[in-house]
């Protein structure tokens, strides 16, 4: 019987002429057997080439204005791949987020899904015609365009596969699929078959950057099987399955890294009940996304409270905790921008002991020094000095014989 | 008092970050006394590459898609000198034909506007808020996009201007206002100060391309003054008055001209009631602009009947008077497309005779040959051969001395 297949394509994979019509080839094949949906993004280097025409003008361009502006970047690609579907005889149409009512929240550039017109989808696809919609936007309640953030298409995609019960979003990109870790930091790392939806979200958000978080998280939620894979060579990916299908779980599935981070101390705050809340309230607010948190137990009533963001949002959250400095009343303001993290995943680390510790002794017997541990059901992350990424993954993966 | 503006700005006022900047310096210099509203053609260069991308998948590109393809230069020079505007301090919002119902037929690339919705462009300026609107396009009934073809932004001007209810609309170019003719044919042509809207009109017809058509029509019709101007230099550009305003009317204000055009002739047709409806019927609904009418009387029930398309036209007119050769039982087709045609408009020819003989004898006098003669109350129209048409200008020129 035939499926239905949310389809997916990424910049580089839509990156010229040639490419479009190379994915036209791609989806022409899949939709002799399946109904095919397909969610398209800008072709690479129309999103670079948007932004620098809107720094011409200041480097605070207007929110509003910015994602109008970069908004167009989809809008062709969607627009060329369906011509170049027309070329091949295949009934294809294009659809803005505004013409399905991608209805997002206000933060611009920033915004988060609410919701989707599938309906308008259902009929596009009933009458045998391939909807070609554009990733990575949405319009608020007001009619105004926004955008999800960088990698938003993968969210926009699973999103829809979701809201139209499709039976599988495939996300097309330019790697054959997921890897034990970063192929060019180990050069003998593993393409995997298939990995749970848990280790992806724990890989994804740790930098594995083949999908994006918030996209896994959807896939999830909302039990969307998600397959990725390349639009450049066949093969069959990496297929992120609902559920622990194999007997037995690896103990470390793969190992994600991630620079471009910042460390945030608060020494000495008191370790009352709320302070969290109050440091974190106000940083969430502002839409930054606080990754790792961590803090010990407390000496005399006062703790250290650590958290990383991205890089990008340092000057916003100095901003933020200098504002609430007297009410929360730390000691001091640490930052430290010289850092990474290194996680490892693994479902199997819920059955088994020993991982972390067998982790610890490899780094220290390499002289690799870990600032933070903080560590869930199936992932440890250890925050190190940025330069000693590379070092760390190599003993990490060949301590777990990941390459085998 | 202050009155409300709208102000148009073509793709060469607006074809770098450089000029965008200056097309905000104007607009901001406007706003200190005026309300403005601001429509945008897309950045010179940018429909020509859409155009190009499109054409990488056939020569026939699905029209809905082009439109939508098209429509983003637009949305990126709306946004665009928002941004340019914010940088100086200036409040402005871009919004594209949705955000603001532009609403138009649904002929692709043709389509012809409907309605805006005046109260949410009201609400802007109301909230001292300059609007920036993306020309050129607009949605249909179901939502998708349409374009109005090239030139089409000056219609979207004159439209908003004339739902606003504002006191002028001014549209920016590259030249310095409307002259007597062509000055890269003659070169001592006068720029004209102000011009009546019939003549305007009448000389936009007919290839003087400063202004579009429709957009003159949409002014007489909804009596919206319009001055034409430039973006680049100082100046006070050309008014289009809605009356006679001068005491007297020149007798001869300019000359226009018009190449790539096609003349087709039916001959030995029944000169018998519904005979052009017939013919012209299946042209107009083909969204073919058809220009020069003529049939001449009829000698023993049979007339020839000719009429002039757009060269890019040719091949569908050719195909329509094909279908419908039975019905209309002509002898043969004729088609000429070596022709181009030389008018000369002006208000003063409805008070004076002679206009019409001076001008067939000077060209015959300089060996110019005339195919075709049609004369309206302030214009008379002819049909030439194409490699004389330089020749006719400069001889007219002269002959009405418009340098004076």
């Amino acid at each position: 019987m035939s499926e239905t297949i949310v389809q997916k394509f990424g910049g580089t994979s839509l990156g010229s002429v040639e490419r479009i019509d190379a994915v036209a080839e791609i989806i022409k094949k899949a939709s002799k057997k399946n109904k095919i949906a397909v969610v398209v993004s800008a072709m690479s280097g129309e999103t670079n080439r948007l932004i620098d025409l809107a720094n011409s003008f200041g480097n605070n361009p207007d929110k509003r204005e910015f994602d109008a502006l970069v908004s167009t970047g989809e809008t062709i690609s969607s627009a060329l791949l369906s011509m170049a579907l027309h070329s091949k005889g295949i009934k294809a149409r294009s659809f803005s987020a505004s013409q399905i009512a991608i209805r997002t929240t206000s933060s611009y550039s920033k915004a988060k899904i609410l919701d989707v017109d599938a309906k308008k989808i259902l009929d596009v696809l009933e009458n045998d015609t391939i909807p070609i919609i554009t990733g990575f936007q949405g319009i608020t309640e007001g009619g105004d365009i926004t955008t999800l953030g960088r990698g938003g298409s993968d969210t926009t995609a699973v999103a829809i596969a979701a809201q139209i019960n499709a039976n599988r979003c495939d996300i097309y990109t330019d790697v054959d699929g997921i890897f034990t870790t970063d192929p060019d930091i180990v050069s003998n790392a593993k393409k995997l078959d298939s990995i749970t939806m848990e280790e992806m979200l724990e890989l994804a958000g740790q930098g594995a950057k083949v999908v994006q978080t918030r996209a896994v998280e959807f896939a999830n939620k909302y039990h969307v099987p998600v397959r990725v894979l390349s639009s450049f060579n066949d093969g069959s990916g990496t297929l992120i399955s609902l559920k622990d299908e194999s007997m037995e779980n690896a103990l470390v599935s793969g190992i994600a890294s991630q620079k471009d981070q910042v460390k945030f101390t608060l020494h000495s705050v008191g370790d009352i009940p709320g302070t969290a809340f109050k440091i974190l309230g106000p940083i969430s607010e502002a839409e930054v996304e606080v990754d790792v948190i961590v803090q010990n137990v407390s000496i005399d009533g006062k703790t250290d409270f650590t958290f990383t963001v991205s890089n990008e949002d340092q000057e916003i959250v100095k901003k933020i905790l200098s504002n609430i400095k007297d009410e929360i009343n730390y000691k001091e303001l640490i930052i430290n921008p010289d850092i990474a993290k290194v996680s490892l995943v693994g479902a199997g680390m819920r059955s088994q002991s020993g991982v972390a510790s067998k982790a610890f002794k490899a780094l220290s017997e390499n002289d690799v020094n870990i600032q933070i541990i903080c560590t869930s059901e199936i992932k440890i992350t250890m925050v190190i000095k940025e330069e000693e990424v590379e070092k760390a993954i190599n003993v990490l993966h060949e301590e777990f014989e990941l390459d085998k």
